[in-house]
């Protein structure tokens, strides 16, 4: 019986260092050469697996696989689709038995974060009753970390340290501007449901310092007097003042503060961003000159500025994935477990996917202070080893060079083509 | 006769090496203390001045004054302000007159853009009518690349390799979504009235391709139809479409786009931010999922991936300021002469501020293609020196160090404290 091959595919939104896990885990497979065949990618995740959209990594030079670990967004591509669960889903995972036999896929791995890791057990346990023994292991990846049993998550380190940088180098652009122009700055980051990112904005400002800085995380409900409130007396005391929000913000009520329209402006709902009705609200409560910026894929996509902890965090599960795989474990993630504080020291551990998947690990109330505006000390123990260490990267005239792949096609051996089931 | 004192000041939006230009003048000043004094700084540009505000960078240690080389924003504050023409502004002009008197400035550099040139002209002509010789000269500094007579302006070079790097990151993530997910994303910079920076995004694309990118600058007018047309086109084409706009496009009738709240809906106007507009807009039109990013100032303050070529060209045109100002020469400005665009020489020459001020270099239409969307070869020539090399800075914790300035008051001895004239 020959080796049998893997099947690679990434999942949800992408970051800047989820190629340096398909990059561990080509580089792994490319050292295990007796173990296990060649390693095929689906194009544009588990869409590609349906509908037998293959590549194969074998055709790409070692030079190019390790060009992945400087290259952000999915070198394979992606997709936002979660799978039905039984029985409506079965013409699905007969597809993808059916994929998975006629290339003799004998690994799966799903690089992605909490929904990702349900298609992956999905994979793991219903394709084997459905005759097609697989081995299928979670990857994981999301700038949101919010993975649970996972100290962090990779992605999450490179975004943190992108966004606490550029807010302290806008955060000296506001100081030089503020005495006599804009006295407020407003940053927006990623975040629906977690303020993982908004909270690592915190560390722009260095340690025991009450700067002019506040964060507002969806954790903590937003209450517009208390902010303005705390807007005035930051300004009053700094001179100016810098803010980090989270997309996902929330009021009292629940609902968020783009759905509610901020100051029931009609219309914004569609047009998202809660920078710019953070700052219509500063600007009309206490009449001073805002700006504001709206980070979004720029933040997630700055490997130009990755954090080297994350980055090797991201190779390293893409390593670990395999490793697992090969001593036969399935329905698992390598998880990173956080060994000590300083030095940082982590370690890689295999966990059932049962306990990861569709649950969400939130920013902990203890990470912000009593009004939820600023960092605590168990906070800046937490973030400050994710976002060390730079990982440089080459430039090509004057610009980053990133990975090109030949992507070469897989020949497809089904006879009729998927039609997703409506 | 002792070697009179120096008055340098900071002026307008700042930018990621407005303070190199300040190191080029101190450090070349230091070298010369046979010849001149002490080197002031005015806090907060002209204010400062005015208002008697002064700090002593003799207090410095060399390694502060080095650390300017990567300190963004303006290291001793900056304003927005313009001095009212005479007969007007007799009173400024006299204040300032005594201001220089009481510290024995000899020499004023004025680090600015085109406005600022106006400031160091009037001082340049005022003052010396007043009784009080003086020196004046403008230092060249804007992210607009709008000043006349220089080839670039410094400052504009590392927020354009910034921008096209974030740029060219996004449409990795982009490229990696669109299949069944995202379609376009529009990242607004900067430009009130000009799409340099927009048009320097175009650089994110290799060259000779027809690439899934549109420019929109505020120098060809938008046409809503037509740009609809190039998005749906260009997705049809490429799977996929990224849009770099300028912050101040406007529509055929000269307004605005911002000012004309894009598709009508009420109240944007005091939001700001066109790119949400043409994201609503694209959504509206082809019904297909956007996202989108405001830099503001994230943009112009990202020291950490500045050029290389900007950051020396700041450095030498402040050293280039004491140098002219030794030789006598009043009411002028270096700017940068291109010599050769492969390789890229220049060389810095001095100009008169009667020829620069209040003017304004657009982008010239030749840059972009008739359709206004996409460089051209000349566009490509001129912008490719410009974001070359990089200019590594330290950190610290995995966070950007920037300098720390002691900012040592000098004593007042005027006797009553200056008020701005109503």
């Amino acid at each position: 019986m020959s080796a049998k091959n893997i099947l690679y595919a990434q999942s949800g939104g992408v970051t800047a260092t989820i190629n340096a896990s398909a990059c561990g885990l080509i580089e792994a497979a490319r050292r295990n050469r007796a173990r296990v065949g060649r390693v095929y990618a689906a194009r544009n995740g588990i869409l590609g697996a349906l509908g037998e959209d293959l590549v194969d990594t074998s055709a790409e030079p070692a030079a190019a696989i390790r060009a992945l670990m400087h290259t952000p967004g999915g070198a394979f591509g992606s997709c936002r689709c979660d799978l039905p669960p039984l029985p409506q889903g079965r013409a699905h995972f007969e597809r993808l038995a059916a994929v998975f036999r006629a290339h003799d896929i004998g690994y799966f791995f799903y690089n992605g974060g909490n929904g990702s890791a349900e298609t992956a057990h999905q994979i793991a346990t219903i394709l084997p009753r459905l005759g097609q023994p697989v081995i299928s292991v979670a990857v994981p990846k999301t700038i949101d970390n919010d993975i649970v049993g996972s100290d962090c998550s990779p992605g999450f380190g490179s975004v943190a340290k992108f966004a606490a940088t550029s807010l302290r180098e806008a955060m000296a652009d506001l100081a030089s501007m503020s005495h006599s122009s804009t006295k407020v700055f407003v940053m927006e980051v990623m975040g629906r449901y977690t303020g993982w990112i908004a909270a690592a904005c915190g560390m722009a400002l260095p340690a025991g310092k009450d700067g002019p800085l506040l964060l507002l995380a969806p954790e903590v409900r937003f209450s517009r007097r208390q902010f303005i409130a705390a807007v005035r007396t930051c300004v009053e005391k700094h001179g100016w003042c810098a803010v980090a929000v989270a997309e996902g913000i929330r009021l009292p009520d629940g609902r968020r503060l783009t759905q509610a329209g901020g100051d029931g402006i009609p219309g914004h709902e569609q047009l998202g961003g809660v920078a710019p009705l953070i700052a219509a609200m500063v600007r009309g409560a206490l009449g001073l000159k805002v700006h504001w910026s709206v980070l979004d894929y720029v933040q997630r996509a700055a490997r130009h500025l990755a954090s080297r902890t994350d980055l090797e965090q991201a190779y390293a599960v893409g390593q670990a994935a395999l490793t697992y795989a090969l001593q036969g474990r399935t329905g698992v993630m390598p998880v990173i477990q956080r060994i000590d504080d300083r030095p940082y020291r982590w370690r890689i551990v295999p966990a059932p996917l049962k306990g990861i998947m569709n649950r969400e690990k939130r920013l902990p109330r203890g990470f912000l202070t009593a009004d939820g505006y600023r960092l605590t000390a168990r906070a800046r123990r937490y973030f400050a080893p994710l976002i060390l260490g730079e990982a440089p990267q080459p430039y090509r005239d004057g610009l980053p060079l990133h990975a090109s792949l030949r992507l070469k096609p897989v020949a497809r051996r089904l006879q009729s083509g998927w039609q997703m089931p409506a």
